[in-house]
C-alpha cells in the first residue's frame, strides 16, 4: 500500500480526533468572526464556537443549505478579504440563483494534496502519463485533478472534455497510462475507441480516475472491461472544495473521507436527524481547513451511507459506501447538474403550468435529454406552426436556464407518471 | 513603472548579454546531447555547441521548422526523459501531422513568472479580480495566463471561452477588474454587453490582457472604447512556451521580448537572411531556459520587426513592433489556426482538385468562415441532392481536419481571385 501523506492517512484514531477537534474549533471561530451568516445562525440557536467541546457537539449547530449560500451571493460566505482569494469556481448546478466559492493560496495547496492522496492510492506515480478529460474552467473537476497530477510529477495532458477522436489519438501517441474523467465520458471514449477500430488492450491505459457522478457496480464493470483498466472512484462537491473529498483505495470497498480535512455526517433529509453507519441518507460536510470558504454542516444533497469498520489498506479514515443519487432528484446530463424544480420554474416563467416528465437517454455514445409536457387545452395548439414556435421558445429558455440542451415534446397525459419525474434510461 | 522581476527586466545590456550567452551555450549543449534531431542538424553543418562563442554566432546554426517538429512526433524533440515532463500542450494549428510540446516543473515555474511580468507591466496586482476567458486545456492560453494570475495572487475566475452571457453576469457580480482574452473574443463580449443592455462603464473592468492573435490599432481602439479599458498586447507561441514570450509595457510602443529567456531574430522568409531592425520578416525564436523542449532558431511563421531603441519604461529588453499576420497565410477563426495549404490537402484527400478561396466574416458577434470552391464540369453536379451530399461530406472532412466548422459553397470561377486566397472581412 502506498500513501501520499502516510502520517495523516494512517493516523491513529485518537490522535486524528484531537487534530479534528482543534481544526473544527478554529474553523468555527473563523466562520463566526468573519461570516455574518454563521454569526447569525449560531446566535439564533444560542451557541458560541467555544461551546463546541467535541466533534459530536457539532450536531447542535444548524445545517447550511444551498439557499443560505444563494442568499449570500456572491461574496458574503467568504471568510477572508477578496485580496486573499486566488481562485473562484462555481458548481455546474444552475439553480434559480447563482453561487460561487473561493480559495486562498493555502486552500489550493491543500486541495492539490487531497486529490493527490486519491491518485497515489490509485497507483499514480511520476512515471505516469495522465490524461485529464474532465472539464476545465469554472467547474472544479479539470483544474482540481490537474493540480494533483502535476504535484505528483506525472506528465499531465490537459485534454478537457470533447474532441473525442483526438483524445483517442492522443492516448495512442502520447502513451497515456491514466485516464481521468467522469464514468459517462469513459463510455463515450469506449464507444469512439470501437468506432475507430482501436484495440483498447493495445493502449498503455491501466488506471481510470473517475468521479463527478455516481458510479454503479455495473457501470464500473463495463468501463473496466471495455478499456482494460482498474477504476478508482472519488467523491467531490464543488462548494466544499471540488474533487478529492473522499477516494477509493486499492481495497475498492467504499471511499475514504479525508477526515483530517472534513467531517462527514449522514442525516435523514426529512427529520434532519443523524443516521447510523449503514443507513442511507444525505451527506453533510463540515470543512476543517478551508480558509476562504468554510462550510459548517453543509447539506450536499448527495445520498450515501457511512462505513465505520477498519479498512485493510491501513487508512484510519472512515469510508462512504458509495453514492446513490441526489436527495432533490437532480441528475447530470453532459456533466451539467439539472434540478427538476428548476425546470418547473423555467416552465412557469414561460407561462406553462402543466405536468412534465424528464427523460435522459443515450443515442449511441451521446447523452440526450427531453422534457415531456402534458398536452393541455388552451395552452397548446393544433396549428403546427404555432406549436413549433412554442417548442422552440421553451427549448431556448431551457438552454439559457440550465446550460444544457433538452428537447421539448408535447405528449398525452397518460404518458406522464407524475410531476417532475425523472426517467433515466442510461446504462 | 512596476516590474515583476526588476533585476532581470532592467538588467544592464552588458550583463544581460553575458547571461544570455551562458544560457544559450547550456541550451545548445543540452539539445546536442539529448535530441537526436539537433545532433544531426549541427553535425550536418559541422558545428559543435562549443563553437558558438557569441549570440551572433547563432546565425550559423540551422533553422528549426514545423516539419522538423512533425517528423519527431511525439517525443523525439524532448530533451529530458518523460518522467521529468509534468505537462504537455499542443498548438491549435491542425496541420497534416500533429505536434506536442512538454514542460518540466522548472519550465512551468518559468512560464508563470514570464506571463506574470506581462501582467504586472499591465498593472495587475493581488487586489485584482482576473477573468481568464482564454481556452483552457490542450491550448496553452488558458492555463498559461491562469498560473501567472495566481502567482501574482489576484483572484482568478477561470471562465474559459463561451457562455458569453454568463461571463457578463460574472463580470458584473464578481466585480471583475481585468479581462484576459483574445481581441476577437473581446469583440464577442462587447456585442453581448450591448445585447444585454449592460453599461460597460458600470463594470469594474479596467484592463484587458490580450493575446493569441494580431492586434491592429483599429481593433485595439474599438475594444478600449467599447469596454472602457486599457488594452495590453502579448505575444505567445505554443511550441516555444505559450503566452508570455513578449509583452507590452505601459508605454504601449511594441512588445518587450523577455531576452533573458528567448533570443528573437527576424529573417527574410525567402532568403532566410537575418533582417535589420525595422524590417518586417519572420520571427525566429531560440529558447534559453526550456528544459523539456529546447528550440533552436525555431521559425514561428509570425511576421514582425525588431525595435532596438531604448524604452522609457526602463526595461532593457528589445521590443517587437507588433504582429502582421503569418508567413504562410494562416488565419485564426474561433481561436483555431487554419492554414490554407491544409485546406488544399483536405480537398485533395476528398478527390477535389479545384481553385478555392476562403472567406472569414462576422455575423453579429459570431465568427464564421466559408470555403468557396470553383465550379467545375464533371466534379460538381446539377442534381441538387447529390450536390448537397457532396457539400456535407466536404464540410465534415473540413471539420475533422481543421477542428473548426467552415461552410462550403460552390461558386463560378470569376468569384475566386486565386488558389487558396484568404479574404478576411472581420473588423
Amino acid at each position: 500500500m502506498t500513501y501520499f501523506d502516510p502520517v495523516h492517512e494512517t493516523m491513529p484514531r485518537e490522535e486524528l480526533d484531537v487534530l479534528r477537534l482543534e481544526r473544527l474549533q478554529s474553523t468555527l471561530n473563523r466562520a463566526y468572526l468573519n461570516v455574518a451568516h454563521y454569526r447569525r445562525a449560531f446566535d439564533d440557536v444560542g451557541i458560541l464556537p467555544e461551546d463546541i467541546m467535541s466533534i459530536d457537539d457539532l450536531q447542535s449547530l444548524p445545517l447550511t443549505t444551498r439557499e443560505d449560500i444563494e442568499a449570500n451571493y456572491p461574496y458574503d460566505m467568504f471568510a477572508v478579504p477578496l485580496r486573499e482569494v486566488v481562485r473562484m469556481h462555481r458548481p455546474s448546478a444552475k439553480s434559480s440563483k447563482p453561487v460561487v466559492t473561493g480559495y486562498t493560496r493555502n486552500d489550493l495547496i491543500n486541495w492539490a494534496r487531497l486529490v493527490a492522496r486519491y491518485m497515489v492510492a490509485s497507483g499514480v506515480t511520476k512515471d505516469d502519463v495522465v490524461q485529464i478529460a474532465f472539464r476545465y474552467g469554472l467547474l472544479s473537476g479539470g483544474l482540481g485533478m490537474h493540480a494533483a497530477a502535476e504535484l505528483i510529477g506525472a506528465s499531465v495532458i490537459p485534454t478537457g472534455v470533447g474532441n473525442t477522436a483526438e483524445q483517442i489519438m492522443i492516448m495512442q501517441d502520447y502513451l497515456t497510462t491514466v485516464l481521468a474523467c467522469t464514468p459517462r465520458y469513459a463510455l463515450v471514449l469506449m464507444d469512439t475507441v470501437k468506432q475507430m477500430h482501436v484495440n483498447p488492450r493495445a493502449l498503455r491505459l491501466k488506471t481510470g480516475i473517475m468521479g463527478g457522478e455516481p458510479l454503479s457496480l455495473e457501470l464500473r464493470k463495463e468501463i473496466e472491461s471495455g478499456l482494460g483498466i482498474e477504476v478508482f472512484d472519488n467523491y467531490g462537491s464543488s462548494l466544499v472544495m471540488g474533487p478529492g473529498i473522499a477516494g477509493e483505495c486499492q481495497v475498492h470497498e467504499g471511499l475514504h473521507v479525508y477526515e483530517d480535512y472534513f467531517i462527514a455526517e449522514v442525516i435523514d433529509p426529512k427529520s434532519l436527524k443523524r443516521l447510523d453507519p449503514g443507513e442511507k441518507g444525505e451527506l453533510v460536510i463540515t470543512t476543517l481547513t478551508r480558509e476562504a470558504y468554510p462550510l459548517i454542516r453543509y447539506r450536499t444533497g448527495d445520498i450515501t451511507s457511512i462505513m465505520e469498520d477498519s479498512c485493510p489498506c491501513g487508512r484510519t479514515h472512515m469510508r462512504l459506501s458509495g453514492f446513490y443519487g441526489r436527495v432533490d432528484n437532480s441528475f447530470k446530463v453532459k456533466g451539467i447538474m439539472v434540478n427538476p424544480s428548476r425546470i418547473e420554474q423555467i416552465l412557469s416563467e414561460q407561462g406553462v403550468d402543466t405536468r412534465f416528465q424528464v427523460r435522459v437517454y443515450m443515442e449511441g455514445a451521446r447523452e440526450l435529454s427531453e422534457v415531456l409536457l402534458e398536452v393541455k387545452e388552451g395552452l397548446f395548439f393544433d396549428e403546427m406552426r404555432a406549436q413549433e414556435t412554442f417548442i422552440e421558445r421553451i427549448e431556448r429558455a431551457m438552454y439559457a436556464g440550465l446550460g444544457v440542451r433538452m428537447k421539448v415534446k408535447i405528449v398525452p397525459g397518460a404518458v406522464i407518471s407524475g410531476r417532475g419525474v425523472v426517467v433515466d434510461e442510461r446504462p
